[in-house]
């Protein structure tokens, strides 16, 4: 039996043809057991690619038994009560990790960075546009945009209330993963596939994107975009922009250290090393041009925001009376100019 | 039979005292052909002016027979369902568009707009604020403000959730239209009586007034405030700001040409032309001093930024080093000049 | 009898320990009658510090009977009522105002400020984060963190959703105060706990924290942060932001006086008098420095901006050609200058 990457039990929506809208995994497992497999694998056959199958309530009674014998409890326990619901029921396997072939496949990777079982960039999400389908979420769960207004006319007709709060092809996380130790003041925005570290604040303001999130504990009021990590103890301010890999940001990988504090209103197009401050209201794009102060506070020399990507210990700030964008260190000037030269 | 402007079966929500309070129409219409429009007319009479009818069922069957028999299938489907739903059924005629004097018309107006059948600033909205009640806007629907505390402290009782959504005079876009081919990442920040052209996403950060709108495809994680029309191809940045008409933009109508970029954070209180760029972090208002360069990147001249208004291919930023704010052109010297002094 | 600080009877959720985690109050009392407490105290023994006292039917039923022979008619209604419902009910009484020692107690300070009968920073709110319970806030009412996986499964596997709308030690406001003559476009930014005077408007980017709001009326598209107040006639632009004394604002207490206008994406680090004007885009921290200007537009000299606070009629811009932070006054050079030299 070759080791899996992953496997999870989903119960999902399908809309009117049978295509999966999502998948709902309570319990997904990120690199597998050998025991674990093989209790699956004695009832359906896991092979060793990816795979998913749908289950009906016979095959997931003899999984619930045969995980039971093999004191696999916990997804016996859910193979269970899975096998007791009318709603469509998948078990993924993830053998190697590869672009997504399927919405269950996709959701499953989403479902582990948010149990916090895989860190933002470590599982392949390329091409997952092209796999996961717009869909409406509402009060009613997901519904099929074609649909939907038919859906919609129909509840009006009954007096009912039928919302949509969210057109997309990612759903809010916390319908799918709670993880423990965060709070979310508007769960609106933070999707699925977010990775939230335990002590982490989600302020109204705050958002976090898939492929994201912070390693806790963190205090987020401003917009963490998608690929961007935030390191712990970093705090950032209100309506603050990190540039995303999605649009802005080119191929840089924005990220934050750890102790950091981006500003209320500031930004940042380069990543940042640790301990370094973004005064607020200063956007600092790659291309930015920057008067370097020594630990004396003295200007040394002038470098590109790009240069100083990662670096420890700045702090970033326009001067109020020359307008000039500055960045303050805690290096003499020698070890200034050398850091200078080396990008010459 | 005099040409209609627009018309609409419409069913909606009243207070205790038979106000109404919104209404939804699955399927309205913008001038209207005269066949439409006759065989209604056979049912009710129509006249020349606006006009708003509640519908009994017996009224509703007749038209649904009447539209079935000119062959608007559509209408006449919509009639047949009304006709069986117990809740308030209105139908509204618009004869020429002028100022909305109830509920029901200027529903029928946001919903022309949202359904993309009258783009923002063609339909005359003035004194809509006065019409529409502010309502809460709850899990169970469109609910009096008078009557909510007492509804409030009943859902308790039972142990039922009654979630207060929205307390405004208008309601989300997406619980009366959803319109092919967008995203929106969350509903609450999208009035009814936007415009959505198909491409366009509207990311968390996001937002989109009515009468105000896309024409896409369109990536927006700004905002789009009411009255503000931004061209195909342009992106908002994260948390960036148009100035609406309704506060702070003055008489200014902003808007966004084609294939723009407005940066993160950023923001505009003049119209951009097309092909046109503000760097992320920077705020452009009407007033702001800004130094001009030709395509050699030389210095030409100073002008307000109003009177740049409209122009193509400027790109907008602030000097780093001296704070300075600029307008890059792709514009000789000459030209440049020309352009300035046309303003004395 | 002493007098009463407040009181409320309240009805609210527990989760399977019996431990609450929030509870609504229909109609809260602050400063009580001697009359209304005398009447209470009949059935249930008052005493003279703060208590909560868990009520059963027939203790309703009790204080409803002694209510109405009291005349208090309006918590009379509301004792009835109470009395035929199943859900938990609870007596506070707070006899003076401390740090808030459970969460009823806490839930009823919140009310108070929402129902306008404390203002900010009126109450002893001191600890209220070590009280409150963090809760999963959802369609199915308030749920205790540990319960909700299974929760969440339970009502996947019968094919219902359950939506977690927010993950906080903070509801939303609306869900339990809905004060009149107010508009909130998207009721997920402001927490109970808000102040919102008559003819406040919170839009879609507006966000109000617990102890903190507006006198009315106001139009707010930027947040106010925990602590700040704004008086009557001042409008936030969107996105704007102001200081909290939870974080980054320090000891100082941010607020915003009447007429005041903060440009969107602008921000405050220090408070204002009334009649400011924060430019668009500017962010003002305490440590600006700021070039002083007289009624005829001179430099008169230079100032950080924490030795204006308070100060009225002043605009802050930053001068769009020297990138230096300025600040307009209405006053003459020498006048300027006695109140730069009262700092020194």
């Amino acid at each position: 039996m070759t080791a899996l990457h992953s496997l999870g039990l989903g119960i999902g929506t399908q809309n009117s043809k049978g295509e999966w809208l999502e998948v709902y995994f309570p319990c997904p497992v990120f690199n597998p057991s050998e025991n674990l497999v093989n209790a699956i694998n004695d009832v359906v056959e896991c092979g060793k690619g990816n795979s998913l199958t749908t289950l009906n309530a016979k095959q997931l009674k003899a999984i619930c038994e045969s995980l039971r014998e093999a004191d696999e409890k916990d997804q016996a326990s859910i193979a269970g009560s899975l096998s007791e619901s009318e709603r469509p029921v998948v078990l993924v396997l993830i053998g190697s990790d590869s672009k997504s072939q399927s919405v269950p496949e996709a959701y499953l990777k989403l479902h582990l960075i948010s149990h916090r079982l895989a860190k933002p960039h470590s599982l392949v999400l390329d091409g997952i546009f092209g796999v996961l389908p717009n869909v409406a979420w509402t009060n009613k769960g997901a519904i099929d945009l074609e649909e939907l207004p038919q859906r919609q006319f129909e509840a009006r007709l009954k007096g009912k209330t039928l919302s949509v709060n969210c057109i997309d092809k990612f759903p809010r996380m916390t319908d799918y993963v709670v993880p423990n130790g965060v709070r979310i003041a508007d769960t609106a925005r933070v999707r699925l596939g977010a990775y939230l570290g335990e002590g982490t604040t989600i302020m109204h303001e705050g958002f976090v994107n898939f492929n994201a999130g912070t390693e806790g504990p963190n205090m987020v009021e401003g917009r963490i975009s998608a690929g961007v990590f935030v390191g712990s103890g970093s705090d950032l301010g209100g309506g603050c922009s990190t540039m995303g890999t999605l649009s802005g940001g080119g191929n840089i990988i924005i990220s934050v250290g750890k102790e950091c504090l981006i500003g209320a209103n500031a930004g940042i197009g380069i990543p940042l090393g640790d301990r370094c401050t973004v005064e607020a209201g200063l956007y600092i794009t790659a291309g930015t041009k920057v008067v370097l102060l020594d630990d004396q506070r003295k200007p040394v020399g002038e470098a590109r925001a790009r240069d100083l990507a990662g670096q420890d210990d700045l702090l970033f700030r326009r001067n109020s009376t020359t307008g000039a964008v500055e960045c303050l260190t805690n290096q003499s000037a020698v070890a200034l100019n050398e850091a200078l030269h080396a990008h010459n």
